[in-house]
């Protein structure tokens, strides 16, 4: 599958890799097609690696994954363009933290609104699941250096784009029973809003190889 | 051990009726002495039970349960009284829910402070240590419902209280090795702000006989 990758950051990179060892071909978006750190990436990746900027990434993927700052994502999405966003899968994994103010960050949206709303409100047309984002990135590819049936959370207003983030979910490690469907896009504020409880728990462990099981009665 | 449980809802009544149970001696505090809940409460859990107003319940305890609706927390702790408080463990379960508009709920406060916090600095001779408000208070008294180690937060600035806290939480059936300290009282953000998520898989689920447990590599 060709897939788009935005943001050139360890998200970005780490996910595009390992998805590139899966078979597919991804293109890394960044703001601009020279971006040092995306020519790297591609140069290292092989034939599949490919590096451009957010149009020219957005229009070569068949699916988009959002990896870019969440600070910057809607910007990052305004040029890669409504139309090459339109009619596809576009997975939200990032989290509109804002640490201009140092450590912890605060986020930029929430409560009553989220940036997994945000985007497919900007981008009516684009089928917006938001998913990975409550995990660091070793995790996201390599669900295992964590043992158990840990989970990830996922939600989004279309059904079909959720089942074929199921299935990517699934090339990643991450088994259909361990996703936990929060229903429409509106559960992407619980999911960014765990954020801070993350960043505790990483804080207090002093690394973030850790994740949540659910147990229920 | 003498304990105020401020507030007459499920969950001040559900942690008192344990509490009790266990052995001490509770007073639930409401706005005004002659609450219906309360006297019914107090009649029916026996000669350790007992109801008053907040100041009241509050002078009665050497430890202060805050079990009150969020949105009316300090309120009842301005009735409760700061010289009531000071120097008194103060067990903050509250959450910051407005309902108001519906469901769900909004947080009142979040992001950059937090109900814990706005408490400890209302009532700063009250060594405030938030606490099991992450869970159903069904699974507060009773975390056996729910199968697996599972877990519960802590923070608070105060490290004594926080041993007086992992003390009661042991005797409700909590070890400590189950309670995860989040370090001082502005870990209550990634508490709160963990309440969409809550309800999210409350929702899902159908109940709110669930919990997490941290799985780490």
């Amino acid at each position: 599958m060709r897939i788009a990758v935005l943001g050139t950051g360890v998200v970005g990179r780490t996910l595009g890799s390992r998805l590139v060892e899966l078979g597919h071909q991804v293109r890394l978006g960044s703001r601009s097609a020279g971006n040092a750190s995306a020519a790297e990436w591609a140069a290292a990746d092989g034939a599949e690696a490919s590096a451009g900027d957010f149009a020219d990434a957005a229009a070569f993927g068949e699916v988009v994954l959002n990896c870019t700052s969440g600070t910057a994502s809607l910007e990052a999405l305004e040029a890669a363009g409504a139309a090459n966003l339109a009619g596809k899968l576009l997975i939200d994994v990032a989290n509109p933290l804002d640490f201009s103010q140092g450590f912890p960050p605060t986020l930029t949206v929430c409560n009553t609104d989220s940036l997994g709303e945000q985007i497919q409100r900007a981008f009516p047309e684009a089928r917006v699941v938001k998913a990975l984002n409550t995990i660091n990135c070793a995790v996201m590819v390599d669900p295992d250096r964590v043992p158990g049936d840990h989970v990830l959370f996922m939600c989004g207003d279309d059904l079909d784009a959720k089942r074929e983030t199921l299935s990517l979910l699934g090339e990643l490690g991450w088994p259909a029973e361990r996703v936990v469907d929060l229903g429409d896009i509106g559960g992407a504020r619980g999911m960014e809003m765990y954020l801070p409880l993350w960043l505790r728990i990483m804080v207090g462990r002093g690394n973030a190889d850790f994740n949540v099981r659910l147990a229920h009665g």
